[in-house]
């Protein structure tokens, strides 16, 4: 799993920083997590296949996380799309894409879906065989999830060298071994699945919480995840404009990292009244030591 | 007057070419003249002072053109902006903005008024003192107006050298040689207002014609203009398609400006299929000698 910052600023997009946008590379999905003014540019300046995108998912309705849909819905049509488009967000989105394409008597072209949010639960929004992506409820001005995008537990790995002291194990066995089962020799002995396979890989998980302000509640629905973007607008100097605009500061990030344990943070959507980004770091350490800062272009590695 | 190029490529924009916008500095006044995703970070990117935007004309409501007007419109509020902005555009661009606002639960916090524009005739939408800006209806696949901005003749400027040979004129008559009122001299005798004064500058004209198709009903309207912005989506060996899409090629763009006689023409919105730009301005000069290619960031003085 590999996560892409394509954006990582609030508000305002200028010259050197963009507003919020990700890629997340994960079971082969290339997923877009929101979509700021200028994505799209953002994703040919880093080499995002654009065919690859097939789900975008928005968080909230606020321009610094979405006003780049429509440039991007209608670069997909210019660049003869076929193939469906699912956005997920907040209940209000379709009508936000719909009107503008209806204005600009234009067209998707490809088929567009539209998957509406508005409860307050976290919830199952997208699963196939092997990944599932839940809503994360935040608290900040509007209506805003988090996505908790987590792998599935996948298949016992087969250890060939015990499998091969069997010479009546065939290609065609693996796939029950690998389901767990066990194997039955022609003799009528049972060989124990846990004797011909391994564990298979830890499923990994990532949890991306922008906009919110400080908010317990979501501990229990990121717990443990092997890396959490959290976002940290403001340093601790701030900490009554983070509450009065319902945003965090660097040092709650870190203590909601410490409380659901996770492996990792990364910190972003910081305000541009910050030049030494470094701050942030050193502040969200003093709660928790594996906090890293968000950087336009930087690919992290997850698990 | 002077014109800067944020963007002249067309449809999508990319990490070196931006759909099209422009600043039209007149008389006081520094228009925003379209406005395609990420306008706002080429003003920040060639200096344009946010502030100084008092009125926004939108040509037709493609995406190329309009996509960032919600962006801008938000930073203005984020940078307290306190005084009214007026937009011009087509019928509905009030309903893409505001449902945009309301959809985000955002306010403009400052006044903005919108002129909505639905004749097909050429019509007075500004003026103040010093200047006057027209629409040009344009024909393209969606109701589209160019601008016509016009200066005001101003007032006689006065010829200090004969005036000081009259010791009875007096500072509070000047403005009334400006106006252009002959002077009576204490023992009856009047001095002609030409013999103290000489003619106003010429007034200056700019016309924005993007986009269209090649449209000879819009000549009269430029007649004579100082200079013309005229789209060139296409070299000639893709005029079926500038039919079709209706665009224009470089060559009809230049028979424009040559029927319409102007001083000057640009050619812009380039297809991003076009690798040598210089090719438009070779086909254009065999109609029109006086032709320049738009670049980004670079200003064209006018007069």
């Amino acid at each position: 799993m590999k996560l892409t910052i394509l954006g990582c600023h609030s508000a305002t997009p200028k010259t050197t920083t963009h507003p919020t946008a990700q890629i997340l590379e994960i079971k082969n999905h290339s997923f877009l997590i929101d979509c700021g003014e200028g994505t799209q540019v953002q994703m040919r300046k880093y080499k995002v296949k654009f065919s690859k995108i097939k789900r975008i998912f928005i968080s909230h309705l606020h321009g610094d996380h979405v006003f780049g849909l429509i440039g991007l819905i209608s670069t997909f049509r210019l660049l003869n799309r076929e193939t469906e488009l699912t956005v997920y967000g907040p209940k209000g989105i379709k009508e936000l894409i719909v009107t503008q394409l209806r204005l600009s008597e234009s067209f998707a072209g490809y088929p567009i879906k539209f998957h509406e949010l508005s409860t307050k639960k976290s919830e199952l929004i997208f699963e196939d065989k092997k990944v599932a992506v839940y809503t994360i409820p935040l608290k900040h001005r509007i209506y805003t999830n988090g996505f908790l995008f987590k792998e599935k537990l996948g298949e016992r790995k087969l250890n060939m060298t015990e499998i091969s002291k069997y010479a009546e194990i065939e290609i065609c066995d693996y796939q029950n071994l690998k389901n767990g089962k066990d194997y039955k020799l022609g003799n009528g002995e049972i060989i124990q699945n846990k004797n011909l396979t391994s564990d298979p890989n830890k499923p990994l998980s990532y949890a991306f919480c922008s906009d919110t302000m400080y908010h317990e509640p979501i501990v229990p629905i990121i717990q443990e995840v092997d890396l959490l973007y959290h976002e940290a607008t403001f340093l601790k100097d701030k900490e009554d404009l983070a509450l009065k605009t319902k945003h965090s500061t660097a040092q709650q990030a870190a203590m909601i990292a410490k409380k659901a344990n996770v492996a990792k943070l990364i910190l972003g959507h910081f305000s541009n009244r910050y030049k030494d980004l470094n701050e942030f770091k050193i502040e969200a350490t003093k709660e928790f030591i594996n906090t890293y800062l968000a950087e336009e272009g930087k690919t992290f590695s997850i698990g």
